[in-house]
């Protein structure tokens, strides 16, 4: 924690870190969000049934631009080539709950965890967006970081029971 | 629910559907994000301490301006005037805790709960951003609406605990 | 055609020209664009069995998006608030074409042939871009205004020969 | 084909495909896109008698700022670096039309033929966006790839008559 | 004074303030800009014999465009419909410097000042870059807002000598 | 200068020129921006007593972000990845002045003067915003590169009386 914490400027205002010196080497993270909502609307989500269309390939897409454009929406990322994007979704009808996971890889200097993150909340959100008319209550919730390969912090993952991404 | 459902296309095609013959009348929401990380990373971020320094005027403005880019990030938006955008923050050092809540409110045809869930979760996600170098296990969840004003489906609100915001 | 001449500045500078007088009805667009690719890519393109995925849904987000940002992006366009758009597709697999058939709908003071034509020409654009691996050399052709309804220069419509949209 | 078709994922679904493990290499990619319209307009364009001003800058511009974005309005397109960026006009008064022809280089793990035909549909959009009050019934035609260097899939040019650019 | 002060929040928070009670009423706001550089850079401008090109029609259009997109630029300001822009450039050749005067006007419920000085910011800069191969060290200076019409505040001018814009 | 003019096309129009022969090195550069308005509003900004709030936060963010927006606004700058971004205030009460101070560090193929120059603009815009309602005839001026390493045209720097940054 200590070599982080290096980046602190004396007035503690915020600031990009440099990255210059950093080497170039490849990155993955995985990172998932779930929808809490009704059955009922799950059936409508997975039968394409819902009133403003087929959420889940709108989703699918917003999740992968909004992972193009984190550096312009979380103010201190950095903007980094993006190798690959995938966007997959895990319904469980009874739970009245779909799960959105993505994996981003990338090829640069900084880590890619906000894109994955972005992009997951970005999906659920758009899900949010196309289920709202039949339920304005449903709840976005465990948005993290699943796992992490590449970078000088090392590879983690966090166990995920039944996972079969 | 049999009106909205009367939007549906007979492919089920998402398109964005038609607001013209709404009316215009005043509107606001309310919605929250909520971030899970420990009591120690609390401190930090209220003491402005963290390596990339102050968070949460970082996270504010970051809220804000993705309230109003709302309908260039989910697809099926519609892009309306904003009349307000507050951001605020709750800390529960104890709980480890970080509450995000957003006030939106416009004079337009379409309700503002997706402005301010685009603002909790774009804000959420910038304090993890702040806060990744400590804790990059850290979880954004209870992102919901609290309270929606305006508009022809009526006001509503969810119950919130000692809620004073 | 003298009316709309007294917009020219002496010098001949572009310019964004004078709105503000004008007023708010309500006002479509239909536009269409036609991409001449081969039948067996056609047959690709309806069985979702292309490298980067399923080529229509993304195709018609991205063109509802850009409809969305078309202010953005002709740079004397004004920015206005957009109703209702839908993008579809008719394929023709003899001819080894794909129709893009853009409607938009406001309540503005401009009308909406810009969004509907950058709405079909950017979906015509993504499925290039999805066929591309198997096709580089398509072809988008044919892109115009199909009707326009609303604003002082009246309502008019070519002729579409089979049209059935 | 089959080595392309290899990205299909199981489900179909749309995804931006991996990049990170090709090589960075000078790539070239040269497209076109003309404008059918009459003769007198095609010489108001070239006078810069237009009631929004001089046309040909405008577009150039458009399009030069479309090649540099086209990573953000083609869901499935990578961000890459852009070397360099030119936008041509050839007007023929008699066939009352406008070409538009683009040459986009860089130095990238992708080609470059989305950036340059971006940047010609865009130019042409503008054109007809400038001429629209003049002749709304203005066609967009001819968009394709001309030439294209670089990269394993090799060089390749489509045969142009007469081609000067 | 006390009216606007109205507006702080108890915690000196940054907010985006309210506005859906104001009134929609036409407004203007004239803006200005001065580049400082040589006398023999102005008269590259003047001629087109910049390493990029033709400076002034670029500079127009990045202008224009960023005045449409002042609210993304700027955290605070509210997203509003813009009716007129203009942007213009007065030379002066003994003194080395070039003028960049703008004009808009909106039907809307704040004044279009921000928008003003963003596209008179915005097109200085782009001069800069057009002429920094040749006068690095160029400055731009009195960016100001030089007239307002319309909104409760009132209409004010500051005073031009021999301005002819 | 005659290396640079090279770039000039025989026809002079404007274009993104070509970098894809250049190296990547380490490159920076600091810029300035001056506001100038009245010593209580120095105090108010000093003091987080703004209508809308505490503005040096914001427009520090407001500058991080236009610096990484660069290449989106100004028409014929290249996107570059950035390294790092600092923006920093010196406020005079007695003059009545605050000064933003800017400094951007890559790795790339081009300089960051326009992204320096553009992050201390828009954060001098992003000041103005938050004191124009108490002083809107304050003027923003002196925006220049201060210094600049890397790059084949070699260091330089301007001499900062007194500079303390």
């Amino acid at each position: 924690m200590d070599h982080q914490l290096s980046h602190v400027r004396s007035d503690g205002s915020a600031h990009m870190v440099d990255v210059t010196g950093k080497d170039t080497t490849a990155r993955t993270s995985r990172a998932q969000a779930v929808v809490h909502t009704r059955s009922d609307v799950i059936d409508l989500i997975m039968d394409a049934d819902l009133p403003k269309g087929d959420a889940l390939p709108v989703a699918r897409v917003a999740g992968i631009m909004a992972a193009k454009k984190t550096w312009e929406t979380i103010p201190l990322c950095h903007p980094i080539p993006l190798g690959k994007i995938t966007v997959d979704f895990e319904a469980d009808v009874d739970a009245g709950t779909l799960r959105v996971i993505t994996l981003v890889k990338t090829k640069g200097v900084t880590g890619v965890e906000m894109e994955a993150l972005s992009a997951v909340s970005t999906a659920a959100l758009t899900v949010y967006d196309m289920i709202k008319a039949v339920d304005a209550r449903a709840v976005i919730t465990d948005i993290k970081v699943l796992e992490k390969t590449g970078g000088k912090s090392g590879d983690w993952a966090i166990s995920e029971p039944g996972d079969d991404s």
